[in-house]
């Protein structure tokens, strides 16, 4: 389905979006890169390039010499991602080439040098006694993606950024019948940059420290954000974040991500969230993630169902008896109210998973209302579970 | 196959060999146990239930008390491994359930004293405030392997058939219709024991320092080795060795694994091995890693076949031009001769993998006779690849 309303859209937009940026002539290239960098910009590009599309040209890197640098990109006609490398240039040109062999050669290479030259659309690699040949396709065939209107961009520190994604891209949905729960909805609300995302099952919503400095509301597709999660790493330093009517662009140290946007109007969520709720525990972290774990090796077979139950000053989780047998988990909690709700354990892990704090605060109401996770100590987080029916 | 070939057996012997050790009561068992051993114990023996055999009791393990400790054994009628751990028992007895739950469930468990009930079939587990209850199957349903006759043992220093092991069971075959070949070959010559193993394709052959007690010709399942290798894992000390007409034991420390042999006559595979080559080279084994490696990159389309060409002072590597592009690649080494051979690169790289000296040294006679692959300083180790027709 992906494949063919992108292709679709390419086919549709082509004139507008796409052009050729090469004349019909033999281009010779000539540069030398080190064997790391090379390596580096393949293991943070290569990634995007895919052999399943009806274009075979995007199982390929366009390699090109850009303003005395060597710009390498990679697009799958959703996502464009463009890393930018120190080379020295004796012949200016371009090419495109498999991804995965480039990047399976230049890792096996030791390090140092690596000369580039191009020949009829053929890459020659030669690095002290390894000498190969990889053969390409012209860069004509890639398609070049639009660039960004030169709006004033917002900073967002990488480490903030970082957390904010992995807190929330977990909870967008994976179904592309409704197009617009697999993005994350990255938009400003009361003067605040939130991020949230929901599957309809469950739902995040984080709120960044970073101010905006306009009121923005984009639906920015998960996949996307989950390769910009790659590009950060463990980096630190600002992500420049920029967008347009139908684009959005992320630039980190010498990596670009441009990526569409999903057309439509993201769920009126905040309704969702309840104010209050009749019952409330606050818990260790460790130990909620232990008892969990332990209930859901007995739920296997009922798709992961298990019952929280809240009272004196215990939670404890139990298992449906099964075919398999029964388990019942106990720890202790700071309680108020009591009751029970039945609920997914791998939603509830998931959810444990990203947060960072060492204590965390449940609350829920009877057994269909919403239930809510958060972080003890900071208010920057919500997570939203919906009970399953017992 | 393997299932059906196996259960046979199990039915045709079973008056002879698997016989009920517990009478039709209730068998209660009271014992206590710690996290830490009993997650060790199901790490060892957990593996080899099965749950894809016709025999359902073969997806548990067997826990018994047996003079004062617990036992935990598994089967797949090919190989029973069971390990021996320390227990407080109130009350003796036995009881079969899931190997994989029983393992997961342990695993969740935070460290401490798990006490462990049986009762109608059901498995009562206690720790703090975890408590569960895994559905069993009678023990009466778990059949008990033979016991080894009481010859005399070899015992065999862990780290060395550690060594000998990872050197040759890659070598054995993972094709069924010949089953000898499956096997390694554990065998005395010349008052030396020797590990062989071939998949007719490479052989390969390693010599041990401890001597043998008696002569012997056992051709032991090498998937049982890997086993014995899994339980020898990072230790040290003793494996003890013992073997009747049918069956082999490993006891290393609290386990023993027993294995079937299998039937036949193990090939003469002394008479392949070339004592002379024309062509010979000695080379830096992380060199010829390397240039293999890279090689074989272009070689995906040609089933990784590659040539060696050796001449002057170096050794290169060529792929076969194809669709992708072509490599050539070189080290330096010394050699004696000059010539070329084409070869399966995963073969070769397999070989380097489990050689651990810092040079090896490759000899061929023309693009036909075998390929010897040596480590430099010690002659107890021979590889052998046999070329293809290029």
């Amino acid at each position: 389905m992906q494949a063919v309303r992108w292709v679709l859209s390419h086919i549709i937009h082509r004139h507008y979006y796409y052009h050729y940026v090469f004349k019909k002539k033999e281009i010779v290239m000539k540069v030398q890169v080190t064997q790391e960098r090379l390596a580096q910009a393949m293991l943070l590009v290569g990634r995007v390039a895919t052999s399943r599309s009806a274009l075979p040209v995007l199982a390929n890197v366009l390699m090109k010499t850009v303003d005395k640098q060597l710009q390498i990109t990679a697009t799958n006609l959703d996502i464009a991602i463009t890393h930018t490398l120190p080379c020295k240039i004796t012949e200016e040109g371009a090419l495109t080439v498999p991804a995965r062999l480039l990047s399976d050669y230049v890792n096996s290479l030791p390090s140092g040098n690596i000369d580039l030259t191009t020949e009829s659309n053929k890459l020659h690699l030669a690095s002290g006694e390894y000498t190969s040949t990889i053969n390409g396709v012209s860069p004509e065939e890639f398609p070049t993606l639009p660039s960004i209107g030169k709006n004033t961009p917002i900073e967002i520190e990488a480490t903030e950024l970082k957390t904010a994604l992995q807190q929330t891209i977990l909870t967008a949905s994976s179904d592309e019948t409704r197009p617009i729960l697999t993005g994350a909805y990255i938009h400003t609300h009361e003067k605040q940059i939130y991020i949230a995302a929901t599957d309809s099952y469950r739902l995040s919503q984080k709120e960044l420290k970073t101010k905006p400095t306009a009121d923005f509301a984009l639906v920015v597709p998960a996949t996307a954000l989950s390769d910009l999660l790659r590009i950060i790493g463990d980096g630190s330093g600002p992500v420049t974040f920029r967008y347009d009517d139908t684009q959005v662009e992320f630039v980190f140290a010498d990596t670009q991500l441009i990526t569409r946007q999903i057309d439509g109007t993201f769920p009126a969520y905040r309704e969702l969230i309840p104010e209050k709720s009749d019952v409330s525990f606050t818990i260790s972290k460790p130990d909620f993630v232990n008892i969990t774990k332990v209930a859901s090796l007995f739920a296997r077979e009922s798709a992961g169902s298990i019952t929280l139950e809240v009272g004196d000053d215990h939670v404890s989780i139990t298992s449906v008896a099964s075919q398999v047998g029964e388990n019942t988990s106990k720890a202790t909690a700071k309680i108020t109210g009591e009751g029970s709700v039945t609920l997914n354990s791998r939603y509830l892990l998931d959810a444990l998973n990203v947060i960072d704090s060492k204590e965390v605060t449940f609350r829920f109401s009877g057994k269909i209302s919403p239930c809510v996770l958060s972080p003890v100590g900071s208010d920057d987080y919500i997570h939203i579970i919906m009970p399953l029916k017992s």
